[in-house]
């Protein structure tokens, strides 16, 4: 067989994979269920296979489904400083001007943040608590009663507890941008609703990933933002695209693509698998808590390094 | 890129594959398990992440590991008839002579097998009872109530019961060949040793297959052995190589693969997870059951059929 020949043998396997992932294993939507199921049942049915579902009645007795007002957070956690994330655009994390480009990491008063949400403040900049550092349990241990420090039947299901407990809320600008996480991750909507957009793991063939110099937003005295390059750091893969308005033609790949969208509305609870590709977005002043759990570095794992650099190999032709 | 330094690339992928997922998932040798485990336990650990163990004290509460004597079994099935595997050498379902060769199938009194297996009668032939067609359930259902009819903790964990309760017993000369089968497979030995050289599905760029006419041994008048084509039947694909005396001249490939041995005893049951590639050997007249649960057709399958796509695409070079 010729070389030419071979590659485009190569290029026909790494084509047909999503095809055939998406036959045998992924939904056309996002499956509902009715109630958390068995730890066992969860496992086999969803962890093991990498299948993401929206769980209701699973966080219905949260008393943070009815406590968790304006009125309340002010008076619980008002005069607390808190890290904010505070972009021009909406994008914290994101590529922007051909740079990976993170927010600013605000340290304001929750109150202050609070008032830009509500619009009592006006600003042009977008606020978005979204620290990932299992903030809830840093920064807001006063809030961890009315929710719960883990899922238990998911720390029974993977046999350990959540490495991250995060809080999420922010104004409907901001995005985050398309990526995926090494963690089992279930993200539970409090008040408003998320509205994300998913691709699974095979899909890789078809997602750009570029290099780009890391930078971070910085506030000028006039109150414009500068992006400035953190010089230190190394180039970081991510991806360029916005699936909600794809670049066809500097990436035409993606056409092949396949994505899943779905609405998380409060009171329900989005288990999204490690791996998993998401693009998120919300109603303004929307309150989540997500759950972290590790990923399992096994065969699946080994699979996916393994897709990604068949992927990377035959893009560079 | 050139198309050459882009195949190299594409074969790195490929070479370096087998050892990250070993690294990451496999264990040197064969790991025990004192007890069986619970449902959750088997699945998070074992199941889902391919991996294969030795289990004690899952079946020492069977009366076959008492019952199951010559002199019961004799009584017992004695006069029935059955399917044993008769071949001039002992391999069943392996290549020969450029062909993929399956035994005669011959009805006969079990009492005749065991005097054969006992060598109260003597015969240049190899004898092996191991129809894989339920044969516990089908032809020895007075067996039964001395094992089980399914492991309980396996059908919990899996959510289903077994497709298949096989019935193994042969002569130390009856060898099968390097195979996988989609399978979640509990292989318990009831008396004598069996002996597995395993092969992670994750060695697949070193095992080599190549198609076969299939054939049947055909016992003639003289009691000799002729291969017979079958001529309608398609080629299979098979694994042509000894994994106990690999030709590395002409699979060079199969140096860079790590069996793993373990020797089964009474008493014990191997986990052998789907699709992992494995050759067994056994003591004389060793008595062995097995269940046969169907493996989930999910993104791992898929995963390993792009692994075995590309596989055959770059050796076809």
């Amino acid at each position: 067989m010729a070389e030419g020949a071979a590659l485009r043998a190569v290029r026909g396997c790494l084509a047909a994979f999503p095809r055939e992932a998406r036959e045998l294993g992924w939904p056309e939507s996002i499956p509902y269920l009715d109630r958390p199921p068995s730890p066992l049942e969860f496992y086999r049915e969803w962890v093991s296979p990498n299948k993401p579902c929206i769980i209701r009645n699973a966080i219905s007795h949260w008393p943070a489904l009815k406590k968790w007002t304006s009125a309340y957070l002010r008076e619980v956690v008002g005069p607390k400083v808190v890290s904010v994330a505070v972009t021009p655009n909406g994008y914290a994390d994101a590529v922007f001007q051909d740079r990976f480009v993170m927010p600013e990491e605000r340290q304001m008063p929750f109150m202050d943040f609070l008032d830009i949400v509500e619009k009592k403040v006006t600003s042009p900049n977008v606020f978005y608590v979204q620290k990932q550092c299992s903030n809830l349990t840093e920064e807001f241990p006063e809030l961890i009663c009315d929710v719960q420090p883990d899922i238990p039947w998911m720390s029974e299901a993977l046999g350990k507890k959540p490495d991250a407990v995060n809080f999420w809320l922010g104004e409907a600008a901001a995005v985050t941008s398309l990526h995926k996480d090494h963690y089992e991750n279930l993200y539970c909507v409090i008040s408003g609703e998320k509205h994300f957009l998913l691709h699974p793991p095979s899909d890789r063939p078809f997602i750009p990933y570029e290099l780009y110099q890391p930078a971070t937003y910085h506030v000028s005295e006039d109150g414009s933002f500068e992006i400035v390059d953190e010089k230190t750091a190394e180039k970081v893969p991510w991806i360029p695209l916005d699936p909600l308005n794809p670049d066809l033609e500097l990436y035409p790949e993606y056409a092949q693509a396949k994505p899943l969208q779905c609405t998380v509305k409060a009171g329900e609870m989005l288990y999204l698998p490690s791996l998993w590709f998401h693009h998120v977005q919300q109603s303004h002043g929307c309150i989540a808590v997500n759950y972290w759990y590790d990923m399992e570095y096994d065969i699946k794992y080994s699979y996916y390094q393994l897709l990604d650099c068949l992927t990377k190999t035959v893009k560079m032709l």
